[in-house]
This record gives structure tokens, sequence and C-alpha cells, in this order.
């Protein structure tokens, strides 16, 4: 069991250390003022939780520090062997040690960093963990990483700027095919509440691990289609952003299971590579086209994904040549050498895709990263599609596997959308 | 700068170290397979960033482990002399250590806890920190807490359970009094999206410090008002939640100072006890009434808010009192000696509140708790309403100025609304 501290049992002072809200509390019953000074700089500095000389030397650290394209990482831990960061900038692979002064106080500063929203987290001694001063965080699969924002570039896109916002909503779908409820996220674009207009529509894949929260949290979705629409670079559209993992009802937290469901990466989900999500994801297209203000129709339909959800989505188009116009695969994980082909979703896949091509079809994009693994299969698969006389734009960036270039490559597609 | 390995700096190891999704790529790349199940048990214990040995250790450790009433917190920080943990659990102060065992794992078991949803977090050498293999977590204005529920009684109440679930909507309204886009939260409940009905709407309002985040994060409205009208307690309804700090748009990070907006408590903020806010309030409601299936009138309309919401929910209703027939003030801010009675959203508080009771007012509901520093303040304002002959329910609670007594008097309020 837990030792207690008899000495701080008294209500008074426990709730002094535990809950901010109390300094409303504290200022209105008259503490000595000094006290309530000393707790507002303990609060101020984001530890309303501490012992109060952590508290206060936590307050006066900033971290991190933006300065143009350089970083500062700050941490207070006086009695710490070793603080590494590791993070997903490119340079030295992203992982660095922070040196410590005289006070305590660890820090570390990377420069020439491209604008991007970045992600990072501290290892003290073995212990990773948030960084304690940042509030801001996103979770990517079971992982909470804190964040910062390079500006002046891509960055500026992933934050919210002074333009008009869409709304953002959390709704449930009815699934025929696996007989529950399941939870879908949608954008839908400034003005759109005016119900003066209809929409098309993109449909955004998580991958593997992911759900229908990804797109939105780590992948920067609103901020992205609210400064795309703002500066006229894409057409006013809803982003339809559902789960992928059949097994489960909706995102970690989000389901019965509460907080015993622990996320991982996983392809062994039931429902994975047997192309039952595949063909009946018509179900969520039914459900958008109902509920709310579409263009229903192919030529204003696109679907996309990352990683499994590129997988997802060369399947999903290919068993639908009828209900979408427009195909985004991101870093697609398509070796098919792993793949049952038996199942209806994934025979046939070359008459499928001329098919395809035959009925019209008006973008097909894929994007993968030189140093992603997946490069050769999807070199084969673009060999495939040569093979087949079939029309596709090919983006190779740099880096891998990541969500820098998931969102980047949202930021090229989602322009190309729906512009006739 | 940070000192960077370079041992570590090739692309593949690069990948492996920091990205969950790429087990997916390496699943396809054919590594050997052993590294691959390695590497799979790490990621699946929630470290995809890390020392590769931290990561298998931290990954065996499963915390919080609820059982029954009982929750065993566990930290694998073999470096550490000294690990604390603080949560709002009533005994001894939420506050206790923890004993290391031999192999560098830290534990403790707290017993008989009633049923709630739990905050809390280590501090480990005075760094504070959530804990690691927990990736659940709530923001209360400016501190992350780590969370677990204990079930059986209220905490079922703040959990998702398989009961039909309401739509939560991150939407922006108008607001002519501050000449800006202000973000509020929507809750509607289940069926809203079939069009079929108009609800009657409670609006809820956070505390100093808070956003409109608070109440659907910390407050688990969405799950509170999903059990409540599962189990016929509560009539379907649709909840607002704007933000009562003028001074901002949105919560943090949903502006457009992005992560360099550092939430804080504070009431110094611009439009705070001018009354601005609690006359402009018609704005929201107009907003509401407007763009959602509202039953738009007043006994249809009740407003209710904890801590500075209390207070604004108090001078809102007494300067609308032909908008709502319900409030709650829920651990309300009302001490008048720090507030300037000369705004007009302030003066003749007596007269408004005896026009209150004339108009009808159908529920004027008080709830505190006994430990709460703002107890002798809401004694005050009872006995003014005493002489007033002014209706009111009053239930004073056990402990503080906690969101525990927050939710469980939503859980109470709720119930008692709009029943005829």
């Amino acid at each position: 069991m837990c030792f207690i501290y008899p000495a701080a049992a008294t209500v008074a002072k426990t709730l002094l250390l535990w809950h901010p809200n109390v300094i409303y509390s504290l200022s209105k019953t008259m503490l000595m003022k000094k006290v309530i000074f000393v707790l507002i700089l303990v609060i101020a500095g984001n530890l309303a939780i501490g012992q109060q000389n952590t508290g206060f030397k936590q307050g006066q650290v900033i971290s991190p520090l933006v300065s143009g394209n350089a970083v500062t990482f700050k941490l207070y831990a006086p009695h710490a062997q070793k603080v590494l960061i590791i993070g997903d900038w490119e340079a030295g692979g992203g992982k660095g040690t922070l040196t410590r002064d005289t006070s305590g106080v660890w820090s570390c500063t990377i420069s020439d960093l491209p604008s991007d929203i970045y992600y990072y987290r501290f290892i003290v001694d073995e212990v990773p963990m948030l960084d304690p001063t940042n509030v801001f965080e996103r979770r990517d699969v079971g992982t909470l990483f804190s964040v910062f924002i390079i500006g002046g570039g891509k960055g500026d896109f992933y934050s919210v700027n002074d333009v008009p916002h869409g709304n953002v909503i959390r709704t449930w779908y009815h699934s025929q095919t696996y007989k529950t409820d399941r939870r879908v996220t949608i954008y839908t674009p400034p003005g759109y509440e005016t119900g003066k207009a209809k929409y098309p529509v993109l449909y955004l894949l998580h991958g593997s691990g992911g759900d229908e929260e990804a797109w939105v949290g780590t992948g920067s979705v609103d901020r992205i289609m609210d400064n795309l629409i703002a500066q006229g670079k894409a057409v006013p559209m809803i982003v339809v952003m559902p789960n992928g993992n059949p097994s489960k009802q909706a995102a970690p937290g989000e389901t019965k299971d509460n907080f015993n469901y622990r996320p991982a990466m996983s392809n062994a989900f039931p429902g994975y590579k047997d192309g039952s999500y595949e063909t009946s994801f018509k179900e969520i297209v039914d459900f958008t086209d109902s509920h709310y203000a579409t263009k229903a129709e192919k030529p204003q339909r696109a679907i996309a994904g990352l990683s499994m959800g590129g997988f997802h989505t060369l399947f999903i188009i290919a068993d639908h040549p009828e209900t979408f116009a427009y195909a985004g695969l991101f870093s697609p994980g398509i070796n098919f050498s792993t793949l049952n082909m038996n199942y209806p979703a994934y025979q046939h896949l070359d008459d499928k895709l001329l098919q395809l091509k035959k009925d019209g079809i008006k973008l097909y994009w894929i994007g993968i990263g030189s140093a992603d693994g997946l490069l050769p299969s999807v070199n084969a698969y673009r060999a495939k599609l040569d093979g087949l006389h079939f029309p596709y734009q090919y983006v190779e960036s740099t880096r891998g596997h990541l969500w820098t270039n998931w969102r980047s490559y949202l930021l090229q597609f989602a322009p190309l959308l729906f512009r006739n």
C-alpha cells in the first residue's frame, strides 16, 4: 500500500496542493496575500500538483522555447544522472542528450529545423515522460508526445490561424456488417452550418494501430483544411475519418473497454485482411450522404489513407469504381505476399483497376518517402500499374514512414480534389 | 545544442526507435523475425520511443491496475531515489510514496476508493510526470493528469457503456460583443441526427482557468448524459459548453496563439467582472437556437456552472429572467466583496432575484462541498436568498473545490431538468 503523509492530511493543504481551481477559492477567502502570490506562481507554472519547491522551480522553466527555426528544451531534474530527448526531427535521428547546469536545469537546443509540427519525449534515467512544462500533447497509437510548431512554412498549415474555422464532430453510424455502432470523426468546412450548400467529401483513413482520432489529432486535419480553404488552395469539403479497425467500435477510451483498452500496433485484429472492411465501406458513404449536406455523386467523392489506410484505399476504390473519383495512397502498406487473395475484395485486382480506368478515375495519387521500408512494395505496385497503362501521379518525398510525410501528402493531395 | 548520437543516425535505426507505425513497414520488409518480435513487445508496451532495454522493461509494467475498489500503481524507475504519487482521492490527501522492489519497479496500492474517475501524477525525484504506461490523460487548466476509473457507482456514469451515444461537436459562433468568432462545444443526445425532434438545452459553464473543453474532458459530460438518458434518468437534451474567458477565442492550442498559450488560473483576464459576458450571453443562446434543433423557450432552457461558472450563472439568469427556467450553482464563486457592483450586470441583484421568483423559475439549485473554501460566501448568499424568501434547493456534499463534486452535482442536477 502507499505510505501516506499524515502531516499533509488536512483538507486545506490537500486542496492547496492538488487543484488549480482552488486558487479561485483562496482569493475569496482571504488567505495571506503572500501565500496567494506564491501559489499563483506555482500554478501559473503548470504545476498544480507537486512538492511546493518543485513546483516553484518547474514554474520558472519554459520548455520548449521556439525561436525561428530553433527550439530549446529544458527540464528541471536536479537529481537526474542522464536526460535524453527523442523526437521526430531528422538530423541525427532526432535523439540527443541534455546537459545540466548548476541549478539542476537540463537543456539543449536544436537549430535549423524545417517548418513543421514536431513530437518529442524526454527519457530521464530510463523513465520516458512528456515535457512537464508543455501542456500540449498528441497521442499516436499508444504513445503520448509533447508537441511544438516551427512556423514559416508547412507548420503554418498545421497551426490555428485567424481564418474561418470548420466544425469537428464525433458521431456514430450503425454498421450492418459488424452489427454495432461505430464512431466516426467528421470535419465540416466553414460556412457548412448555414445550410446553404452541399459539399464534396474526402474519406480519410488512418494506419495500423490508429483510429478515428488519428487524422484530427496527430494529422492536424482541421487546421490543414481550414488553412487550405481560407487561402483558396482547396475547395470547401467535408472530411470523413472512420475507424479502420473493425474489432473496435471507437478509439481507445471511447469504447466500453474504457481505460482497459491499451492501444498498440497490430494487423492481427479480426476483420483485417478478410476484405470485410473494404466491401462494407459503402455503409460509411451511405451514412455520410444521409446525414450530411453532401454532393452524393462519384465526381464529388475522394478516398485516401496512410499506411494500412492506403491498403484500404486501394481495395475500396477498386471494389467501388462507381463510388469514388479520386484516390490517395499515402505510404501505402501494399505488399500482397501476406494477403489471402481469395477474399472477394482482393480478387481480380488487375481487372478492377482496368475497370476503374475505363470508368474514368480523375486522380490516382501515390506518395511515399525515399527512406520508407515500404518503398519496394510500392515500386512493385507501380510496375503493375505501368503494365496496365493505368494513369497515376507519384510523389517520392524524403524521410520515412512518418506523420510529417502524411500531413505533407494531404497538403499536396487536397488541393487537387473536386476542381471540376 | 543537443549532443547527437552519431551511431544512431542511420535512417533505419531512427525509424525503429521512434515510430510505432514502422512496425507495419518492418513486417513487410522481412527483417529478422526475432527483431520484429522484440519490437512488437516494446511497442505493445506503449513505448515506441525509448532505449530498447527501457522499453522492454516498461512494457512489462502495467499501471494503473484496478481491481474492485483498489488500484495499484507501478513505475519502472531503476535509478530513482524517491517516487511520489499525488491524486485526487481523499484519504490522506491523495499523496503517497511508492516503494521499490529489487528489479527497479516502484509500486503502491490504494484500497477502498469510492467509485469515481480519478486523476494522478507521479513525482520522480522532484520531476512531475504522467504514468508512462497509461495512455489516458485529461487536462485540467494547465496540468495533464493520468486517469483511471473505479466502477460500481458514480464511476459507471463517467464510463463509456454499451448504450446509444450522442454527438460532440466543436463549433464556432460569432460574438458581436467581443467582435470575434468564439469556440463552443456542443453535446447532442442520441437520436438527434434523425432530425425528428426538438430538444431542451442545458448551458453548462466552466470555472476560472477552464475553457470550452473542460466539461467534456475533465467533466465527462458526454458519458454522463449518454448514461443518464439511457437509464431514463434525464430527458434527452442538448448541452452547450461555451468559453467563459472573453479574452480568448478558444481553449489552449485552439487559438491563433497555438502552443504559445500557456493556460493558467486567472481571474484577471479582460472581460471578467465587467459584466460583459453575463449581459452578452444571449448571443450564445441565439446561436444555439438558430443552428440546432432546440425548443426555443424559457421552460426548455437551463444554465449551470462550476466555481466562476456558478458566478456567471447567478448573474446571467438574474439578468435574463425571460430566458432560463433552471439554474445550477456548483461550488459558485460568489463573494461579492471583490466585485464592482456598479456594472449594470451586477446592479440591483435583490430586485432581479425577486423578478426571477415572480416570473416563475422552476429550479434554483446550489451545491457545495463542506470542505470548500467558498462555503462561507455561499452561506452568506443563502442568507440573502432566505431573506428574500427565494426558493432554492441546497446540497452540501463532502470534500472541497473539486471535479469529483462538479461531476456529481451534474449527476444530481440534470435529472431534475425539463420534467414538465
